[in-house]
C-alpha cells in the first residue's frame, strides 16, 4: 500500500521516470521503513566501538596494537577522519571502549564499557567465551536503545581495533562459504608477504574450530566491537531504525546479524564498497547495493558519514521536489 | 614542489596510507590547482544553461519541446531536482535562457541571454552558424567571469534542453571517434524503437556534414547551451577555478573544450557516471574518474550538486584531520 503510494510520489516528481537512479531506491526504502510519504532522518548517530584483538599478537597487522588506544584518543580529541566527516554533516558521534587494552583517563570523552582487555588469541582459544559474546551484544544493544530513546531514527556503526580485519575475514569465510583466500586482504596496508602470512595464520585458526550456531561462530572468530555492533544492529531493527553499514569490519557484523535475523536487511543501507578485498564479497552475499565507491579502507564509520548527504538527498528530493501537476510540467511517462 | 608537500600532508594525516581513496586524489588535485596546502571552496555556483533544439522536431526525444521552458520555470520556482540539491549544499544556482523557444515573463528569475529561439534542425542545416556559436561561447564565458569576480572559485555546469542528448551524442561520435551506435541512448526515456529511430536520424545528420575544426564541429552538431558551457569551461580554466562536470550533455561540452584546450582537464572533476549509455565512453575518452555512480540521468547539474559534499569532504580531511605527530599516533607507513 505505502509502497505503491511512494512509487507514485517518486514517479510524479518533475524528472524523467527513474532518472534519480539509486536515490529513488533509497527514498523508497526509507519511506517503506517509516511507513510514510514524508520520511525524515532524525538525530543521526554513529557509534564507534573499539576493542583489541588477541590475534594481533600473531602479526596479522602491519600496525602495533597501541594504535587502537591512540586512535580512540584521537577520536575523542576530534582529529580523526570520522570526526571531521561527522562534524561536516551534523552527525552525533559516540566512541565506546568495549575492550581496549589500555586504561583511558576518566572524563576523556571515551564511553567506558570495557568488557575485557581484548579478545583471546584465536590461534590458542576462541576469541570470546559465549558469555562475553552475549554480554557484548547486550551492551551494544544498550547504546543503540539509548540513541533511539533520544529520538534517533538513523544509526551507523563504525569500529576501531588493530587486527580486526582478521575476525571479519573469518566471519565472511564461515558465514558466506567464501574461500578464505578471497576473504583475506591488506587491512591497514600489508604487503603481499604480509597478506600471505595473515592467510596462513587465519587458515590455521579456521581449521581449529567448528562452531555450530551464528552466536558460537561470532564468539569463536569475532571481536568484542564486532559483537557489540551485532547486538546494536539487532536492537536498531527492533526499533525500526534506518541502519547504515560501513566497510569490511562493520559489514562482518551485518553478516553475523543477518545469520541471526535476515530481516535486518529491510532496514539496512550499505554506505560504500570498500577497497578491502573481501568487502565486495560481503556486499554480494547480502545483496547490498553500496551508495559510494570511493576506494576507502579506513573504517571508523567514515563511509557512513560520507554517504550520509546522499541519503539526505534522497529524502530531500522526495519531500521537496515539485510534482508535474503543481509545477505545470507535461508528464510524459505515466 | 606543492605536489610533494601535499602528498606529505595527505600521508601524515591519522589514517592508513591511501585509505581515503578517491578523496585523497581529489584533495591533491584541488591543492595543486590552488597551489596551497590549505585549499578551499568559495562561493560555489552551478550555471544551468537552457536552450531548445531544432532536431527535437525530428522526434529524437520522448518529450515535447515545451518541457524545456516548463522546466526552466520550475527551476526559478525552486521545484526541480537541481533546486533541492543546491539548497541542500548551499550552492548558488543561476538559470540562464540561452535560446529557449519561449518568452519568459520579465523578472521571473530566469537570466535572459536569448541568442536565438533554439538551434536549426540539423537534418536540414548546421545547428548554428559560426557567429552564433562564437557568441554563445562568449556569453557563457561572461557568466563564469561574473561568478569569478564575485569570489567564486568552484563552478559547475548544468543544462536543460529537450532533445539535447542528440547533439551530445554527435559531439562524442565526432570528437572521440566512437561509433555512433555506442553514442546514442535512451535520453529522457526512449523505448528501444525510439532509440533506433534516434540513431537513424543522427546517422543521417552525421553523414551530412564534415566540419574541420572543433569550433565548426560544435557549431554544426552542438546546441546553444552546450556552446555556452564550452565558453564557460574555457573561461573557468583561464581563472584557474575548479570546474565540475555533470552528466552526458554537460560532459559533451567538456569534450569540446578539451579539443580546443586539453589543459582544462587539470581543473576538472567529473561528478558522476551517468546512466545515459554514452557517458561512460565520454569519461573514458577524457580519462575521467567519476566521484559518484548513482545511475542518474537527469542533467540540470544535479550530479554536480550531489557530488559536492564529497568534494568538500576531501578538503575537510586535508585541512582538519590531525597528523600522526600532533595526535601522538604511531605512524607505520613512512
Amino acid at each position: 500500500m505505502i509502497e505503491q503510494q511512494l512509487i507514485h510520489k517518486i514517479n510524479t516528481r518533475t524528472k524523467p521516470l527513474g532518472s534519480l537512479g539509486k536515490l529513488e531506491t533509497i527514498a523508497l526504502k526509507i519511506g517503506k521503513i517509516q511507513n510514510t510519504l514524508t520520511p525524515e532522518l532524525r538525530n543521526p548517530c554513529i557509534l564507534v566501538f573499539a576493542a583489541d584483538h588477541g590475534i594481533a599478537d600473531a602479526g596479522v597487522s602491519p600496525c602495533p596494537k597501541e594504535i587502537t588506544h591512540q586512535m580512540v584518543l584521537n577520536f575523542v580529541n576530534g582529529g580523526a577522519g570520522i570526526n571531521v566527516f561527522t562534524r561536516q554533516h551534523g552527525i552525533n558521534l559516540r566512541v565506546i571502549d568495549g575492550g581496549v587494552d589500555y586504561d583511558f583517563p576518566e572524563n576523556c570523552g571515551v564511553e567506558s564499557c570495557k568488557l575485557a582487555r581484548g579478545t583471546n588469541n584465536m590461534l590458542h582459544k576462541p576469541a570470546m567465551d559465549m558469555d562475553l559474546c552475549r554480554l557484548a551484544m547486550e551492551k551494544g544493544a544498550e547504546y543503540v536503545r539509548r540513541e533511539f530513546e533520544n529520538g534517533c531514527n538513523v544509526i551507523g556503526f563504525g569500529e576501531m581495533g588493530i587486527g580486526n580485519t582478521s575476525p571479519a575475514s573469518l566471519l565472511l569465510h564461515k558465514f558466506a562459504g567464501v574461500s578464505l583466500a578471497d576473504c583475506v586482504g591488506r587491512g591497514a596496508g600489508l604487503n603481499p608477504e604480509g597478506v600471505e602470512r595473515k592467510y596462513q595464520i587465519l587458515s590455521e585458526v579456521a581449521a581449529k574450530y567448528d562452531p555450530q550456531t551464528p552466536l558460537e561462530t561470532l564468539a569463536t572468530f569475532g571481536g568484542i566491537e564486532i559483537a557489540m555492533m551485532v547486538g546494536g544492529i539487532l536492537e536498531a531493527k527492533k526499533n525500526n531504525m534506518l541502519i547504515l553499514a560501513d566497510g569490511f569490519i562493520a559489514t562482518s557484523a551485518f553478516i553475523t546479524a543477518y545469520e541471526m535475523q535476515p530481516d535486518i536487511l529491510d532496514n539496512t543501507l550499505f554506505s560504500h564498497s570498500s577497497n578491502e578485498k573481501g568487502h565486495v564479497l560481503m556486499l554480494k552475499y547480502l545483496k547490498g547495493d553500496p551508495i559510494l565507491q570511493l576506494d576507502l579502507r579506513l573504517g571508523e564509520g567514515t563511509g557512513v558519514a560520507l554517504a550520509y548527504p546522499i541519503i539526505q538527498s534522497s529524502l530531500i528530493f522526495l519531500n521537496e521536489m515539485a510534482s508535474f501537476e503543481t509545477a505545470a510540467v507535461t508528464q510524459v511517462d505515466k
